[in-house]
C-alpha cells in the first residue's frame, strides 16, 4: 500500500529498539481518510472469506478495525482491558503483553457478542511479536467461533510474529511489511 | 436522531443507578454504519464552526470521534490514559473520573499535535457528569487551542453535566437526550 509507505517515510520516526513512532496518523492522532483506505483494502483482501465480525483489541486497533468493519458492513468488536460495569462477570479472558506498562494486560470479551456462529477477522495496527493477536485468537477459540483471517496495518517482520501465526492456517495480510531498520530508516519488503 | 433512539429502545438496557448499557452497538461491539451516521450528523451540526481537529478520550469515544473526523475531513486526536513510549515526557495532562475503576485516570495529549493554531471539536460517547469532557477542555486550554464545540452521542440529562459545560460559551450538541429512566425505560427529551 504505497500511500501508507509514503506516510511512514514522511512522518514516521524510528526510536530505536525496533520502535516505529506513527503517532501523527495512526496511534494518537489519526488520519481518518487514510484509515478508510486501510479499511477498504482489508475488505478487498478478506471479503471473499465472508467474515461477519471484526475483532480487535483496544486501544490503537480500534481505528483501523472500525474502518474495516464499515467497509465489510459487519459489526466491530473490541476486547476491553478492564471490565466495565456493563460487562457480565465471566467474560472470555486472555493475557497479552502491555506496550506501555512493560507487563501484561488482560483482554476481555463478552460472550454476548461472540459465539460459534461467528466468522471472525482479526485486525490490529501492528503485527510485531504476534502476542496480542494470539491472545485474540485464544478468545475466538474460547467462543468456539471460526477465525477466518488476520490483518495488520504495519508488520515488523524482524519480530517474527508471523511465524507464530502461520500454523493457524488462515490468511495473514499486512498492508506494509518492514524488514528492518537501517540508519533509522525502515526498509520495506517489496 | 430517531435511528439512535430506536436502537437504544431495542438493544439498550438499564442497569440501575443511571447506567445505560449500549454495549451491543456503541461501547464494546460497535455498529460502524450507525457510527458513520453519527459522524455525519455531528459534521452537519458543527461544520460551520470550521473545526480543524476532533479531540476525544480513549476508549469508547474513539469510534464516534473517528466517524466525525472523517465526515469533517480533519484529524482525530485521542487522549491516552497511559503514556506510550512514543509520547514525549511532558504531555498535557488532566484528571478525569474512571468509569471502570471507581477512581481517577489521567488523560494525556502530546503537544506535538495540539497548539494555538487549532480549532477543536470535542466528541464523546456520553455526556453524563461532564467531568471527562471538562478534562479534555482543560487540555485544550493548556495547548492554547480554541474550543469550538462539544458533541455527545447520548446525554444523560439527570447527571447535569451540561450545566457545568454551559459557561464555556460554545455550542453543546447531544444526538439523544435521556431525561430520566422510568420503570427501567429511558424517557427521551423531544
Amino acid at each position: 500500500m504505497d500511500v501508507l509507505k509514503e506516510r511512514i517515510l514522511r512522518e514516521g520516526s524510528y526510536l530505536g529498539r525496533g520502535i516505529l513512532k506513527v503517532d501523527s496518523f495512526i496511534n494518537h492522532q489519526v488520519d481518518p481518510a487514510l484509515m478508510m483506505l486501510v479499511g477498504r483494502e482489508f475488505a478487498r483482501r478478506f471479503g471473499y472469506l465472508k467474515p461477519n465480525k471484526v475483532l480487535t483489541a483496544e486501544i490503537s486497533g480500534i481505528a483501523p478495525a472500525l474502518a474495516t468493519a464499515f467497509a465489510l458492513d459487519v459489526p466491530l468488536l473490541y476486547a476491553r482491558k478492564t471490565r466495565p460495569i456493563t460487562m457480565p462477570e465471566n467474560p472470555y479472558r486472555a493475557v497479552a503483553p502491555s506496550h506501555t506498562k512493560g507487563q501484561v494486560v488482560e483482554l476481555l470479551v463478552s460472550p454476548e457478542f461472540l459465539g460459534e456462529q461467528d466468522r471472525v477477522l482479526l485486525i490490529d495496527d501492528f503485527l510485531a511479536s504476534g502476542k496480542t493477536i494470539m491472545a485474540l485468537v485464544d478468545i475466538v477459540k474460547q467462543a468456539k467461533a471460526r477465525l477466518v483471517g488476520i490483518g495488520a496495518v504495519i508488520e515488523k517482520a524482524f519480530e517474527e510474529g508471523r511465524e507464530s501465526l502461520t500454523p493457524l492456517g488462515v490468511p495473514i495480510e499486512s498492508l506494509v511489511v518492514i524488514e528492518r531498520f537501517e540508519d533509522g530508516h525502515p526498509i520495506f519488503r517489496e
